[in-house]
Parts: structure tokens; sequence; C-alpha cells
């Protein structure tokens, strides 16, 4: 069973564009939000990363809008592992409200070396947590 | 003495500029999430105001930038009343990181007729709590 | 062959982030410039739309990214239409340097009824330009 | 007579909120659109700045909201230089739609250490260009 984190989001008017809904590329900076709180819970601070030569950078998003948020939506934004591979991760992301998706989709995040961005392992502590945090029915010869 | 209005404001990777810190356009909108949630709990839900026909616009703000807040950083947001008047109100405002104050500035707010875009006295019963929630020395002789 | 439109987009720092780089969802952002100015050359204009009481969507995008923009590059930004439903239209969008790719993607949108929000047919104008505006090969057998 | 600088800049949904008008935010992110230019006209790259190891930063900012722009405006941008100090700079900021002034405000610039953060004596060269940029009025007595 998936391990879902789940962030709190209000919708401020920064949010919201003219046709009185969210904007709609504003909804993956809420999928970003999520992610970097579950990232948090994972032990992994960006700040700190960064020092370290090495930097997360999204490679590939795809989302799909089923419904419109709008001005003063309480939303919930979840974020859960779906794949660990050497440098990569795939997250699986939607934005509720009372329990309904309104948007949902897919991120893709790889590790790379802040200077070259060539692809740089992931440290084998945070690979484990990623991999325990992922959907136990998907781990099956996961290697650790 | 101010009743100063906190909300704690997590810096995301959205929040930031490429030179590596908050862009400082985006205090703007770190006060405005602020002065929404202080609303709030002067009984001010923005989407009920909206139906009823009245906007609140920015009239005017000033801001002055002391130190910058980076990626990850917790900040404080405050918010508090300074002046109102029968359309207008006045917020002092300001981001803080451990109790040192980044940016500091004032915004003025107006309520406006949400089609003729002309001045609306504010609700009497709203303008009574901004009144309240003013520093307690700046209400002498303000008419209720 | 596809017609393609290209817009110049000239990346200032509030497209930043604290990587150095454009923040990967501000790239949305540009994709949906470049179709604007593409519908605009269709006789679209967005202002007029909405006083129709019609409304477009984006029901879904996906996206790619495989170089980083920075400050101060000149990009260009593509749209072309690659299909046309009797309420929907799909876009093929890419943001490119120096003729290089460096993100490309997919959007739908849809056309929807801007109070009940639900899909309305394309005007029939619109729609004769949208697809004399695809691709020429895929226009094969596609209904009028 | 001031030698004011003037940047088209067109309204595209992302700049709008749920109230139908340019979130007023964003006039500040246009702003910056029209001095960076003027700054290009003056010989001074962005990036290549930065690799120099000094950095621009916005001290402080005012801003007055008159009129709301709106979607698909076609707005023109001012920026003209009002003051030059060491390491400072002042400038006069409006975005105008069909020569009305919409909003109009003032940014103060420095130029500090991309490391320190500390002031830095703007360039010298810059300094002369600046100087001869600004309103001719103002230019008596200043130092060269």
């Amino acid at each position: 069973m998936a391990k879902e984190f789940s962030l709190p989001v209000r919708v401020y008017i920064e949010d919201t564009d003219a046709g009185g809904i969210v904007y709609y590329v504003n909804y993956l900076k809420f999928f970003e939000r999520a992610r970097t709180e579950l990232m948090r819970t994972l032990g992994q601070d960006k700040a700190a990363v960064r020092d370290d030569g090495q930097l997360y950078v999204v490679t590939d998003a795809s989302i799909r809008y089923r419904r419109p948020a709008r001005l003063d939506d309480a939303l919930q934004v979840t974020a859960s592992v779906t794949a660990v591979g050497a440098a990569t991760m795939t997250f699986r992301q939607a934005v509720l409200r009372d329990g309904v998706t309104l948007a949902s989709g897919e991120v893709g995040v790889a590790c790379v070396d802040s200077n070259s961005g060539k692809p740089r392992r992931l440290d084998i502590a945070l690979r484990r947590r990623l991999i325990a945090a992922m959907d136990t029915e998907q781990q099956d010869g996961e290697p650790t």
C-alpha cells in the first residue's frame, strides 16, 4: 500500500488567474511543495544538499486537470514515491479538496552534479529511505 | 500596543531567483498571505466578500529590503492594522527570520465596487473589528 | 509539414530559481504565451472570447526537460496544432535556444462554458482555421 | 528632460488574478523587465555582471496603483534613472496603456559583492552612462 504524504495548502490570490480559478501552472508549484516536505521527512534538507555539490532537477512532469480549485480553498497536496533508480526518483502527485481529486500527475526528478549537470548516484541512505517509502507492492525485487 | 498577526511561511524553490535568494517581488506575496489570514481572523472571507459585489484592491505598497531570505527558510510574516478610513485600510508588514527583520513595508487597501471600481464604505462590523485590531495608542478619537 | 508558430521570449530574473536556471514550472508559462499568440494569429482574442461566455481551459500537460535555460537567454518558444476535436485542441510545444531544444511537451485545451464548465463546441470558423494550421499529413480525413 | 526608456509588455493569463485584472504584485515584475532592458542599452548585461562577482539588489520599492490592467492589454512599461550614488541607482517607473498611467513607482537598486553582500562601487563607465541617461535638470552638480 502506498505511503502517501499530504500537505495542506491554502489558495491565495497569487495562485489564481482571470478565469477566477487557480492558474493551472501553479499546481506544479503545489506539487513541489509537497515533494519538498516529503523529502524533508526522509531527512533531506534542500539547502544542505546544495552545499554538497548536488542538485535535484525535474526531468519530466505530466498533469491532468479535472476540476478547478478556487480562491481560499483549503487543499491537500499529496506525493508518493513510485519508482527509485540509481540517480532518479518518480513521484505520483495529486491536489484534492474535501477528498475529491482536482488534479493528478507524475513528476520525475534526477540527482545531478551542480557543476557539470551530470547524473549523480543518490545518497545510499536516502535511497534506502525512498524505497522504504514506496508502495510496498512495487518494492518486490527492488535492489537495496 | 500593536496587535500583530504573524503567519509562518516556508520558502520553497518557487520563491527564489538566480541570485540564490528569495525574489524580492515575492515578499509582497508573503505580505498578502499574512493580510489575508489576519482578515480571516476578523471574520472576513475573501470568497464571500466577492459574492457581495465588493472587492479589496491594493492602492499602494512600499517595501524596504534589509537582508535576503533563502531557500528552506522558516519565515514569520507579520501584519498589523495601522489606519482605517471609510473605505480604506493601511497595514504595516514585515518578514522576519529568527526574530530578525528581513523586509518591512506598508500596504494600502481600498474596498471598491466589483463592477464600477468605485470606493465603497467598509462593512460597519468589519470596520469596528479593524479598529479594535489597531494599535491601541492610535485608536484614541477614532470614530466608530 | 507542421506550421509551427514561434515566439521570442527573453529570460528575466523573475523566471529563474535558486538553482541559477529557469524555474522548470515557468516553461509552461512560456508555452502559454506562444499558444496565446498562435491563437491570436488565428483570429482568437482571449478577452473577446470570454465576453462570449466561453473559456479555454488546459485539460492536461506534459513536459520533458533536457537542458536548462538561464538568465538573459533569448529563447524561441514554439507551438503547433497537432489535433482538433469538437471541443478540444492539442498543441505540441517546445522551448529552444540557438536551435537547440531545451524542453518540449504537449498541452491539451478544451473549450468550456464559462458558467457551467461543460464542454462547448469550438466556433466553426476557428475550428477550420485550427485544422488549416495543423500538420498537413495529419489533416487527411479530418472532418470540417 | 528625462530620457525615458519604454518596453512593450503584453498581459498574459499568468499575469492576472481572480479579480480579472493584473495581479498587483506583477507590476513589479514588469518594472524589472523595463529596468533590465534599460540597463542593457547602457551596456550592462546581467549574466556578465554576475561573473564579475557583483550583483544588483533591489533595496526598496514603492508603487501606487491607479487603474487596473487586464488580460491581453498591450502595455508600455517605462524606466528612467533619477539618481546615481557611489553604489546605488534610483529609477522612476510606470506602467501605461494608451498613454494613460495605470501604476507608477520608484525602485532603488544597489550594487553589492555577490559573496559578502556588501556595497560595491558602480563600475565607473556604467556610472557615467547612468548619469548621462538621467534627467538633465537633475544632472547639475552631479559628480562624475
